[in-house]
């Protein structure tokens, strides 16, 4: 098992929020994350949330920007929030936002030069998973998942394929048709190459439609802007609004007049989203 | 009057976050600043707190750590949020954090080169305090002003001169004694001369010592984290707790145990902060 390495550690609603280092054996690289433990944590395990961030974005966006930690104290649920991609000056890159560093899409790369460290799918349900369970009071029994934009394309899919990992699941403006939108397009043909039978995977949409007994997950949550850039052409929520109606999954998808693609828009209604999962992951 | 141009704006909380540009005369450079209007301001006049922030920071940190606007909006309380300096290229500067560029100290210059830029006092009082109300839909009788570290001196020294203009104040972590603290006197040196004599008018706790009828001021919120590396050396908070007993100003100081001087511990203060300006300026 790796070990972790403590970047800093500040109190926060009584709580602690770390920055936190370790060496990724799936990445082969150095990776960053960072976790807010509710006080109670220190009395007994706690329930968790994996949260996932979209393109460009760090281990440190949601951390400072979301405002999800009064609502996560409250509730005594920790969360952890990875860094997007593989880093460091040894992982190869493209100089573009939306692959290569800072753009993982939450995928196992198989192809060259990419699979020796993107791999992120395997890296968030597995190493970060189990490594922040030997090394925090977690109950990864009730442990859900969430994210923002390709980081909700990420929870979804995650959580489809994991959900006795994952008990709970929902999204800020997620890519929720990767095989449809040109960044998931792009990303997948350089991940696992040129064979779209391998990307359908990692499209929550696609996945959704395969699920047999979708009835006995808990409700999935979404909530998307109305004013977000992204919307029509990378988005698509209406494509996993149709699967959900196929396979009667509950959804409850909230669209909100004139907010953007931003932080802004997620710290409005972060609340709800905690609230959504502590239904579950407390009950 | 000089005209503000939008940088960019987002819905947040049901009302709207904004970054602004505008030529300040005062400071003969471009400034920038943000604002927080909660959607009632639509409708009618709003309270108002002009938020001042500390060494390094510009008028992003407040807008995207704090977790203010949630309390803000549930309140109907605008808040505005200046960058902590002149700024550009025909600024002068040195090469330090302490001085210079993001360390404007909320002082006026009078000395060579620093006085054609540095006039963060007028700026904020005068300047920006006229241009907000003008540009949105304000009330600046009901304006109360507030910060952190530097933000904090800044608040604490602006609201003992301009009791008129500002009818609440509190602050997180305030520099309480610049005349005390090697940043205050290293920063009054150079903005305003060797001659001590001036430099009073910018030491909160010597303003606060010398308001004769500090009983009519409403109760004055410090936060200070005992874990806050600067607390002995730099802020000194109990030279101010010193001064409120003399005159008879009624103060909160809170001592948190494990909280540092970062945004992690103002995030966790903040509605308190929110609530207690509301008590005053929603009255």
């Amino acid at each position: 098992m790796s070990k972790i390495e403590v970047i800093s550690l500040h109190k926060c609603f009584a709580g602690t929020v770390g920055y936190y280092k370790h060496w990724s054996e799936v990445n082969n690289c150095e990776m960053r994350f960072s976790a807010f433990l509710p006080a109670i944590s220190k009395k007994r395990n706690v329930p968790v949330l994996t949260y996932l961030s979209g393109l460009t974005c760090t281990e440190e966006n949601f951390t400072v920007k979301a405002g999800a930690y009064s609502h996560a104290a409250r509730k005594g649920i920790a969360i952890i929030a990875p860094d997007t991609s593989p880093r460091g000056d040894d992982v190869p890159d493209e100089d573009t936002y939306d692959f290569g560093k800072g753009a993982g899409f939450y995928a196992d790369a198989t192809e060259d030069p990419w699979s020796k460290n993107y791999n992120m799918y395997s890296y968030i349900t597995e190493e970060l998973y189990n490594l922040t369970a030997d090394n925090f009071p977690l109950n990864n029994d009730r442990h859900g998942i969430f994210g923002h934009s390709m980081g909700g394309h990420g929870a979804l899919t995650i959580y489809l394929k994991n959900r006795k990992k994952y008990k709970s699941v929902s999204a800020f403006a997620p890519i929720c048709a990767a095989l449809k939108c040109e960044w998931g397009r792009r990303a997948l043909s350089k991940y696992v190459g040129d064979d779209e039978n391998n990307w359908l995977k990692y499209d929550a949409s696609l996945l959704m439609r395969k699920c047999t007994d979708a009835a006995v997950n808990p409700e999935i949550l979404i909530d998307q802007g109305l004013e977000d850039a992204f919307l029509n052409m990378s988005l698509l929520p209406h494509e996993f609004e149709e699967a959900c109606n196929q396979v009667g999954q509950k959804l409850n998808v909230r669209y909100h007049e004139g907010y953007d693609h931003g932080y802004f828009f997620i710290q409005s209604f972060i609340k709800d989203h905690i609230n959504h999962h502590a239904i579950t992951l407390l009950d």
